[in-house]
C-alpha cells in the first residue's frame, strides 16, 4: 500500500480535467483574508471559503466530478453512496443536476434535518440499522450490486480526489505561490487532492494535514508509514471521524504531504469562534481544523504566506450555540 | 425640515468623491447570491456583504470619509463621537488609520467587550452615566467644544452619508441595474446615501427602508411627511434603535426612498437563521433587516432583481445563541 515508487491514483492532469467538468457548475468560492488573524499569527493568510460551496462544503466538487464521468448507461442505473454527512448531500445534488438517480444509505438514527436535506435534493434515502451491527459499506455495496448502480465512495476514488483538488487549484490561481497550505483531514480526499494541485502550482509549498486529536489515525499513519486505524473517534469534528486513510489517498498523502498535526476540540472551538466572530464566517467544526492548526503555532509559519482551506459550513445552530456557551 | 424643493445635503458627486477617499482603505465587500433565497422569494437577489467590511460593518465607510476630510489642524485637535455600537469602532479605526486622536463617548454600562474593542483601535473611551440622566449628545458636544475637537455624528452628516452611499455604488457597479434595493434604517445614514447612489446608477430603482416594528419612527415619518420620534424602541436590532431621522437624512429619504416596511423581531431571527444556516454568513440583527423585509413578502418583488444590504456582522455569539434557541 505504501507504494511510493508506483503510479499515483491522481495527477495534476486529473485535477485540471476535473476543473473543466466543474466550470460553471461548482462555485468558484471566494478567498478571504483577515488582518487580525495575520497579526495574531505573524502570517499572511488566505482562506479558501468552501463553506460557500454548493450544498455548503467542498464535497460537491468530488461528487459532481465523479458523477459527470459516468457513461449514459451507468448514469441511468444510478449511484449509491453511504454517508450521514456532507457527502450525502453532495451526491444527491450532483445526481439532481445531472439527472442521475441517487440513493443515499444513512444510519436510521441520522438527524432528521440531514435526512430531509438529502431528500430535498431529490435523492432516495435508505436507512440502515447501525445498532444491529450492519456494516454500512457492505450494505451500500449490496444495494449497488442489486441495482447495477455505481457506488460513489466518500474519498477513496480518483475522480472524487481530483474534484476536491480543484479547491487548492482555485486558491493558488488567485493568491500565487504560497509557503504553506493547511487542510483538514478525514479520509484525505480533500487533503490528497489539494496536495497534488498545490505542489504542481506552487513547487516547494509545504502541505499540512490537520486532524482532531481524538482521531489521529492519519497522523500516526503518516509518521509510521503504515496504515493506522482509529475506532469510534471522539471529536466534535464529525467530518473527520473517518477510521483510516484509503487505499488511494494514503500513498498520495505519503508522497505529497509535508507534515501533520492534531488539535484539541477546545482549540477547534476557539478557531470557530475566531472565524464566526471576527471573520463573520459560519464554518463547521471540521471546517475549522486547518485554521486551528495555524493558530496552534505548532509549526513555525511566521513571516510566511499561508493557505487555509475552510472545508464547510454545515452546522446546526443549536449545536454551535452549545459549543460557544 | 421637509424641504423637498431645496438643495439636498448629499448628491451623487459627493458619493463618487467618497469612493475615491475610500479606495484601497475600505474593503470592496463581496456580493453573494443564494439559489435557495431566490427560489423562496421568486427574486434574483444580490447581497452586499458589509458584515465583511473593516470593523465588521458599513459604518467604517462614513467615518473614514468624514475624518479624511478634516484639515491637518482639525485632525490634530481630534474627533469626538458618541456611540455604543458600530459607529464607535468605525471612528476609532478611522482615527487610528489617519493618525487622528479619537475620543468615544459610551454609556458607563456599555458591554465590556465593546469598550475593549473601541480601545483596541486606539481610541480614548469616555464613559457617561446614562442613569444620571446626562444627555449623551450634549455631553459629547461639551467635550468636543472643550478640546476644539470635531464632533462626528453617527448619521446626520454629509460626509458620513456620502461614505455610506458607496456601499450601494459598489453593489450596482457589480450587478448592473436592479429593480429594488432593500436597506435597513436606523437614522438613515446608510439608507439615504444608498438611495442617492442607487437612483443615479439605476434610474427607476425602488429603494425600500426596512425598520424593526418596535422602532418604526422612520416609517411613520415617511408616511406622514413629518418627522416622528420613538422613545426607547424595543427590538433586537440594536443598530436601529435611533429615536428619529436627522435634519439631513429626512429630506434625502423623502426625496429618494420609494417605500418603507417594518418587520417583527421574530421575522428578524428567521432572516438571521437563513443567512447563518443557508448562506453561512454571520450577520447581526440590524444587518438582517433588509433580508427580513424581502422575505416578508410585504412588497411584491417576484420576478425582480433585488439588491439587499447586509449592513454588519458584529454580534455576540452567546446573544445569538439565545436568539436561535
Amino acid at each position: 500500500m505504501n507504494d511510493l515508487g508506483g503510479a499515483q491514483a491522481v495527477t495534476w492532469a486529473d485535477i485540471d480535467s476535473a476543473a473543466r467538468s466543474l466550470a460553471g457548475v461548482a462555485h468558484r468560492t471566494p478567498v478571504m483574508t483577515s488582518r487580525t488573524f495575520d497579526a495574531r499569527t505573524g502570517t499572511k493568510a488566505f482562506f479558501k471559503c468552501e463553506n460557500f460551496q454548493r450544498m455548503g462544503a467542498f464535497k460537491f466538487r468530488g461528487a459532481y466530478n465523479a458523477l459527470s464521468r459516468l457513461t449514459p448507461e451507468e448514469g441511468r442505473k444510478g449511484v449509491v453512496a453511504f454517508s450521514s454527512g456532507n457527502h450525502a448531500q453532495a451526491v444527491a445534488l450532483a445526481g439532481q443536476l445531472l439527472g442521475i438517480p441517487a440513493a443515499i444509505v444513512m444510519p436510521a438514527d441520522a438527524p432528521e434535518v440531514k435526512v430531509a436535506a438529502t431528500k430535498g435534493y431529490g435523492a432516495e434515502v435508505i436507512l440502515y440499522d447501525r445498532a444491529a451491527g450492519q456494516d454500512r459499506e457492505a450494505f451500500a455495496a449490496g444495494i449497488a450490486a442489486e441495482r447495477g448502480a455505481t457506488l460513489i465512495p466518500p474519498f477513496d476514488h480518483p475522480h472524487v480526489i481530483a474534484g476536491q483538488g480543484t479547491a487548492a487549484k482555485e486558491l493558488l490561481e488567485e493568491t500565487g505561490p504560497l509557503d504553506w497550505l493547511f487542510v483538514c483531514c478525514g479520509g484525505a480526499g480533500l487533503l490528497s487532492g489539494c496536495a497534488v494541485a498545490a505542489r504542481h502550482l506552487s513547487p516547494g509549498i509545504k502541505v499540512v494535514g490537520v486532524e482532531p486529536a481524538g482521531g489521529d489515525d492519519a497522523t500516526r499513519s503518516f509518521r509510521t508509514k503504515t496504515l493506522q486505524r482509529v475506532e469510534n473517534p471522539q471529536t466534535i469534528a464529525d467530518g473527520a471521524r473517518t477510521q483510516s486513510l484509503g487505499r488511494l489517498t494514503f500513498p498520495l498523502v505519503l508522497a505529497n504531504v509535508h507534515d501533520f498535526l492534531t488539535v484539541t476540540d477546545e482549540e477547534l472551538v476557539e478557531a470557530m469562534r475566531f472565524l464566526w466572530e471576527r471573520m463573520k464566517l459560519v464554518v463547521e467544526p471540521t471546517g475549522a481544523l486547518a485554521t486551528a492548526g495555524v493558530l496552534s503555532g505548532r509549526l513555525d509559519t511566521r513571516g510566511a504566506r499561508v493557505g487555509v482551506i475552510l472545508s464547510g459550513g454545515n452546522v446546526d445552530l443549536r449545536m454551535a450555540a452549545k459549543l460557544f456557551a
